[in-house]
């Protein structure tokens, strides 16, 4: 490839060449580029450009650079936005994504403390637990513990889980997930049980949520304690 | 040590007697803590009542637990509003943490796109940078890129920047920063250039926020991209 007839830098023209590779599926998402001296090869320009026009891909995100493995195509950040309550579901689409959900757990236990004190229970009461992991574009991305008061919610077990809760329980039980309440991010990373179940490596970052989402009268509905994976979400806050 | 005289169950009383020594600063935070083989003589109790102890303080986040590497006093998190805007120096002392800040850079530059874009510049307007390591108790937890416009901020230039600037600037200058406004979290790792800042390895998980910080008339003060060090922060949201 021969770029040097055209006025536009050739750093930018290099650019745009691996961004249309990325667009047009060439390189998918997660995926290592050419190393620089492949890439200098490839369209026949110095070190100089090359490394130009990469750290400037880098710098707006296109790329990654690990130090020591490579430069690898980023993956397309879900853009969660947490002031309004939006189902990991709604969140997908809005994003261009295809959501799917893998139910893991569906039980009646008795509460951890914490659990108890959230969920506001009485001595002796039950709760639901529900896990489920979230997939988008067939990746998981989410995994999500979500814990109901057995009283309330006994329902639940009866029903299909893998869709949308809060679809679920807006059409079929008149309840509406409103502004979640006490909301904390922290971050986390990996370990083995993580790894398993979401299909990657032990010490990659995950955000980790703890949430409390209340209805449309300001009763709670769930607690949630989840782990998003970090390369994907980027939170509006 | 024996402790099978108490009527207190024996896990607890291993567990006050870590939490004991954390407190005390025998063990300091980040600090690996002994073997269960270590911790069953030192107890002179079976290895199931050690683990007992152990798992219940990584389930309560006093210990983390690093796969193949051992057991670590966990390190207390500043958790930082950001409902309201409320500097580094506000959320260190509000968590029982010591402040301290070095200033890096303080420049006049040439925005880039995405500067310019955001503190509104007219074509060829320039901005301030100013980049500031902050510690709390003497261990770097962020690091803090804020850009101002240059034509209204000049006079920072001239000013001590090793304190809290949102004191300075409303003593001094009557500007008050007010709820924040589009903010952004993601996650990030630590690459060869923020590790040598921070003094810590590659590969650590940071917070990277964005946010737009205006004053009491609504007018932008700065635009920041913060890297937060995940362990040591908890965002309420």
């Amino acid at each position: 490839m021969k770029y040097s007839n055209s006025i536009r830098p050739l750093y930018l023209q290099i650019q745009d060449d691996i961004k249309n590779s990325i667009n047009s599926g060439k390189f998918s998402h997660g995926e290592k580029i050419p190393t620089e001296t492949q890439l200098q090869k490839m369209f026949n320009v110095s070190r100089v450009t090359v490394r130009k026009a990469i750290n400037g891909l880098v710098d707006n995100g296109v790329l990654i650079r690990q130090q020591g493995i490579g430069t690898f195509v980023n993956y397309k950040k879900v853009n969660r936005k947490i002031e309004y309550v939006r189902g990991f579901t709604d969140s997908c689409i809005e994003n261009g994504l295809t959501p799917k959900t893998i139910l893991l757990d569906k039980e009646i236990i008795t509460p951890t403390p914490e659990i108890k004190r959230q969920l506001k229970l009485a001595d002796g009461e039950q709760a639901i637990w529900i896990r489920r992991k979230r997939l988008a574009n067939e990746k998981p991305i989410m995994l999500e513990n979500n814990y109901f008061s057995q009283k309330r919610f006994a329902f639940l077990l009866n029903e299909n889980l893998e869709n949308s809760l809060y679809h679920l329980l807006g059409k079929k039980y008149n309840i509406f997930p409103d502004n979640p309440g006490k909301t904390t991010l922290e971050l986390c990373v990996s370990d083995i049980k993580l790894a398993k179940i979401m299909e990657i490596n032990i010490g990659v970052p995950f955000f980790y949520m703890e949430t409390e989402i209340s209805d449309q009268n300001k009763i709670l509905i769930h607690v949630g304690h989840q782990y998003y994976l970090g390369e994907y979400y980027k939170f509006d806050i």
